[in-house]
């Protein structure tokens, strides 16, 4: 099994003064993953947590979507001549009757809609493939204080339990709207981590996670929204800055974005009915 | 043609007091690349440079090294059914007699070393590929000065356009050692900001690119690492942390990798030859 951190020689240097001595470093390795025993993609990620990482990724994808729907997930022990490293791939059986979709990595579900490709046939495929729309709560949305999204930051790097060491790693979290922690994952890749959490609630038979707010410690892209409507997440919450896409994705699907979350300050792109805002004209 | 940026409405929160206005988001769009009319892979990108990074990605994947090699990249007209949105789709056409290479994005180079799916692997395949060894200025190395490393920072963010308004891209320039700004390129990924840098060094017929030094604004993956060294970049500065596998790739390739590069203060990871330090035992 690949460990999460791994150890480097590092000149350090400090205002001209130079010193040599070990440094903690985010591990990065390949892992390739095969769906009933077809290669299907292959990801730079932190090693740990990789079964769930395959079943958040097919979760993405629109393959998984319920634990009983999952046959089991195995490491391809004799995948490689010498039967080594054969923890860098998984295979992902899926349970007797549930489809295998038609997806490889040429004929991305970016593609298929009628319009070609563009930021339109993106947004189409997460609406036809997406199993629970996040707009489901609309008569009782999940309603959370700004007081209490300023603090979920903080209660991530709380929680983070390698950043510090290599400052190397993207963390991504699961809270309930009163801000209670209920996972917390860590990859060097940030699609990575979404997909750790959303593989776990899978195999716990959480999704969709409709009661759940997901925060990011990085940007919140196309992917990472696609990832949080994928599992039925009602809320994202970014440290840093939106792509429009992401906007525009979050807009069609119903799901309340947040964007530049630090301290008390933060920008809402959409699903603002979600937040407690207080304006002028008094509590929304 | 795409724009770098797009507008949406945001509702700002500051210290409890709420407004609405229109924000400045970093503009995300698909892009399928099409190596001689056959679909290669898809990234999402900020649209601009489209062609320069078609070019670069074929760069990093071993496919094109000379601007020779490369007959025309032209953007994929009739690609859809009513001809809209064909910014999105790129057709690569080699020169006549430039091998296509078996890459399907199923069949990654990742996998093709007998060992499997490993680290290992992933440095052989960037090995085997490789036109240009990065150490192929062993006799005659670039020499860089520190105070000049840690002026580069401030000089990219100095040259970006687009990172003030938006929050949301990644930044990768050329400098000489120097410190003399080449080029500068933003976007959403990381990975696409130095394929932009790179494919543009490619039609100026400017690789290998072995007398630059190519920062980037946030951390150094193996991705990022690969890059470098099949452009032929000796230095690669990161203002983020490196992961355990870029590191050894550096450590194999020859490349010079340094990390958290802010002010003074920054760590040498590998190929320490090429900066000129100062140590209690005089220069090395």
């Amino acid at each position: 099994m690949g460990r999460v951190t791994e150890r480097r020689r590092v000149i350090r240097i400090r205002d001209g003064a130079v010193s040599t001595r070990p440094d903690t470093l985010v591990a990065e390795e390949p892992l390739e993953i095969r769906l009933n025993g077809k290669p299907l993609a292959i990801t730079m990620r932190t090693p740990g947590d990789d079964f769930a990482l395959a079943a958040g990724f097919l979760v993405s994808e629109g393959v998984l979507g319920r634990a009983d729907e999952l046959a089991n997930i195995v490491y391809c022990a004799g995948a490689t001549a010498d039967g080594s490293n054969t923890y860098n791939v998984v295979d992902v059986k899926l349970a007797p009757g549930v489809p295998v979709p038609d997806i490889t990595l040429e004929r991305n579900v970016y593609t298929t809609s009628s319009c070609g490709l563009c930021g339109k046939a993106s947004l189409d495929a997460v609406r036809t493939t997406a199993r629970w729309p996040v707009g489901d709560d609309e008569n009782r949305p999940v309603r959370i204080d700004l007081e209490t999204l300023a603090s979920l930051p903080d209660r991530l790097r709380a929680a983070q339990r390698v950043f510090d060491r290599t400052g190397g790693l993207h963390a991504a979290a699961l809270f309930t709207p009163e801000g209670e922690l209920l996972d917390v994952r860590e990859d060097v890749g940030r699609h990575n981590a979404v997909d750790k959490l959303v593989g776990r609630a899978l195999q716990q038979g959480l999704l969709p996670l409709s009661g759940a707010v997901l925060l990011v410690s990085g940007r919140a892209s196309f992917e990472l929204a696609q990832k949080a409507a994928m599992a039925g997440i009602p809320v994202l919450a970014a440290v840093s800055a939106p792509s429009s896409l992401a906007v525009d994705l979050a807009a069609e699907t119903g799901l309340t974005l947040v964007g530049f979350l630090r301290g008390a300050s933060m920008n809402v792109y959409a699903g603002e009915h979600r937040l407690a805002l207080r304006t002028a004209a008094g509590r929304t």
